[in-house]
């Protein structure tokens, strides 16, 4: 079942079943009217919306209508829990060596996550409004799923059972504020501003042999100015599959249903020390910052320099017929002028 | 005004209108039925409560109950955004010096705050359910305001006008996981369950005099095991105001309507080096984190051990007429089993 929120002037969206090929849409208010109210009650809503979800497949839908992913929210508008993890343990390496920090050896053992901040999503289509370049504008790309009531202490096996949607995720990172907010101590805040998702949530099911053991076994492909960046496959070099994660933010609570946690920056280690660009025939990067680091370990310093205003990101994933499951994040960097006065 | 959310075995609870001296409350379906959706039109929706305020205050509302606080959730008993300060820097000052690290001095002017996860919080008379002791079970008495739309880029003295209303909070943390997680970089995550809140949020206003330059002027009275353990002045040695903390929260992102900022355990310097408990004359303390910091600065070591399941922490605030404000979180620590089978 693929699912999307249409903006419709209110804070939460209008949810929408979409097609499998992302052709039709249609809007569901008897059954649900937005997703949060779906995850609340998936078990009794969900099997109503599979059942629309084939006809629209099949044939048409009565008020169905041509799906047109720039009108989309991102299926969250607004979360109550983004718990973003950093499962590819590669990127976090790289990261580290460039500093000249050592990695420690539990890192491959015991993932790391940070609290997002989840009240003020992007769309998919939204411009990344900043009030300044000199911040680091970065993109990353991730996987990023959607749970059901997840209960205190569930174990990694039972905890893949309650991911219920998957997406697409940029999570924007300001990487000129991240040393001085690790520095502190409590972890990212202004650092991490606000994400934006894919135009559509799918179920697992929609991926058939590509979801493997709690991973996404597909290439993640970014497009930087118009340009292949990226397309490493979401399902090598994952150290902790999305149950590890799940399981991880648990431990000391429970995770209200809807809750959204990320996969970390896409990043695949290639047989090289650290993956190679797609111009020198590798797979590329999912954010800036790795071409970076590979820069800084070679060179001596960074060459490519962070987004700046007028720069643009597309994030895609496609399956083997050459079908987009997600649709497309699509967002272009400009100047935040500030708030109304 | 003084508001509230009580059970109704729906997630966000049912919101009541509840009188100044917490003795009676009314139900407000036909305005609004949970706290969230007051905060989303709160322009709208708040006058047509304030009559209704003032009516329970003045005399006889059809419907009006008698209101009963262990019936309480919290007042959002889940939210979009929770982000806690550390705006007592005497607290920030004391946690460093035990464990003989610097602080820098940049921390008296760029506040420090952490992302909080905020899909399940505790009501107020929740048992705390923890795995373990080992984990170093904490309280954390502090502040909270809830603010409507925040834009990005919102200067402090702009932000304080986006405070709608105040509670109490306890911040449970886990000490014993602190150190490995802020040693591995990204900030709090299992060292910071779900929290509790007061069980009512009161508007500004109610608090007179003493709601001044954005703080609380009051004594924040904490009851640990019976016994009174603190009642440190809210609005002294709040190095950070309110409005301040909020615009921190706002540089890099807007914040959505319901996002709940903290203010950061509350703690008074009192003249002497880091406070005094009540016994010896002070004002005490709102953590048992801040005794072992003193205990081991003064022994080498903490005498005073963390929470032990059957203890329990009462927290409050009282007007200068004894009048509790919002009223107690009361709490007990007990084993969790762990997930049904």
């Amino acid at each position: 079942m693929k699912l999307a929120t249409y903006r419709n002037g209110t804070r939460d969206g209008q949810l929408m079943v979409v097609s499998r090929n992302l052709n039709a849409a249609v809007a569901v208010p008897a059954i649900a009217s937005c997703m949060q109210e779906l995850l609340d009650n998936w078990d009794g809503i969900a099997p109503k919306l599979e059942k629309i979800y084939q006809q629209l497949n099949d044939s048409d839908v009565d008020g169905s209508i041509q799906f047109d992913e720039a009108l989309c929210e991102s299926p969250l508008p607004r979360a109550y829990q983004w718990a973003d993890g950093s499962a590819y343990v590669n990127h976090v390496e790289l990261v580290r060596r460039a500093r000249g920090a050592e990695m420690p050896p539990s890192f491959w053992e015991d993932p790391l996550m940070y609290q997002g901040g989840s009240d003020d999503f992007l769309a998919p289509y939204d411009d990344i409004e900043m009030g300044s370049t000199e911040w680091g504008i970065d993109f990353e790309g991730e996987i990023a799923i959607i749970t059901d009531d997840v209960p205190m202490g569930v174990d990694a096996k039972t905890a893949g059972q309650h991911i219920k949607l998957l997406m697409l995720v940029n999570d924007v990172s300001l990487r000129g504020l991240i040393p001085g907010e690790l520095g502190k101590g409590f972890g990212f805040f202004q650092s991490k501003p606000s994400s934006a998702f894919s135009p559509v949530a799918v179920t697992p099911d929609e991926l058939g042999d590509a979801w493997k053991a709690n991973k996404v076994h597909l290439p993640l492909l970014s497009e930087y100015n118009g340009k292949a960046f990226g397309k490493p496959n979401a399902g090598e070099d994952m150290t902790f599959d999305f149950g590890q994660l799940v399981a991880h933010a648990a431990k000391t609570r429970h995770l209200g249903a809807g809750a959204i946690i990320g996969s970390g920056t896409v990043s695949n280690k290639q047989g090289t020390d650290h993956g190679t660009s797609i111009e020198e025939g590798g797979v590329g990067y999912s954010c800036i910052a790795e071409v970076r680091m590979i820069e800084t370990i070679r060179d001596g310093k960074p060459a490519t320099q962070f987004m700046q205003f007028g720069d643009t990101i597309k994030m895609e994933m496609k399956d083997d017929g050459g079908q987009s499951i997600f649709g497309t994040i699509n967002q272009k960097v400009v100047q935040y002028e500030g708030p109304e006065k």
